[in-house]
């Protein structure tokens, strides 16, 4: 296991445009790419902050991951996602030493990467996604 | 306005050794420098991710922020923080903007490094912290 960096740290917004005219007029900040993830249930945009990034994620609709985050908590942070040389072996690693995955498996995620998330309940409640950068 | 890099992301937990152990065992990360901070009633610990770092909060009382926080919402993502050339500078943009600031001057944060932060009321529910690396 080794952590390359923080690829992004995600924060759930109601409304995508409004966060993106805000981060752009307050920290000058402006998305390298937007895209629908369906699967995942959400749009996002990526805002390069030097090496790593701020992801903006608006669910689809109140039954998603995301949409229920909000109606739960209101906007905030949402997860963060560390980059991996090897998610198979990150995986492998984490399952090893017990702790508790949502992704038994690595699937596609935003940008085409390889993605999985580890629950909030392996470590400090936070939510990590875990990202192979390729 | 200029955001060099994501400084950290804050983590608040209720035991900072064991959130330690659990940081190494599960992602091979150790912490460069541990620190209480008596004026944020914090014992906090700056582990580096490349070229980020995630930081853990243990609070050092119930009656502090990071006390109240973890009362209210348990274990989890606090707020990040990016690294900008002048803080002063930053400061003036976004009280021009009219961002609501939690501090309208610079004060000393954790490694010595003058801080300031941004309410979340101010951007997507983030609580957002600006550090000056010098």
């Amino acid at each position: 296991m080794r952590l390359v960096n923080i690829d992004h740290v995600a924060i759930a917004v109601h409304d995508l445009d409004a966060a993106l005219t805000d981060y752009e007029r307050l920290y000058h900040v402006v998305p390298e790419y937007r895209e629908v993830v369906e699967e995942q249930g959400v749009e996002e945009a990526m805002l390069p902050v030097g090496a790593s990034n701020v992801q903006l994620l608006q669910p689809l609709g109140p039954d998603t991951p995301v949409g229920r985050f909000l109606a739960e908590h209101g906007e905030g942070l949402h997860h963060i996602a560390f980059a991996v040389p090897s998610i198979d072996e990150a995986l492998r690693h984490l399952a090893h030493e017990g702790a508790e995955l949502i992704d038994r498996r690595p699937r596609i995620g935003g940008g085409g990467h390889l993605i999985a998330f580890v629950h909030p309940r392996a470590l400090a409640g936070t939510l990590i996604e875990l990202v192979e950068l390729q």
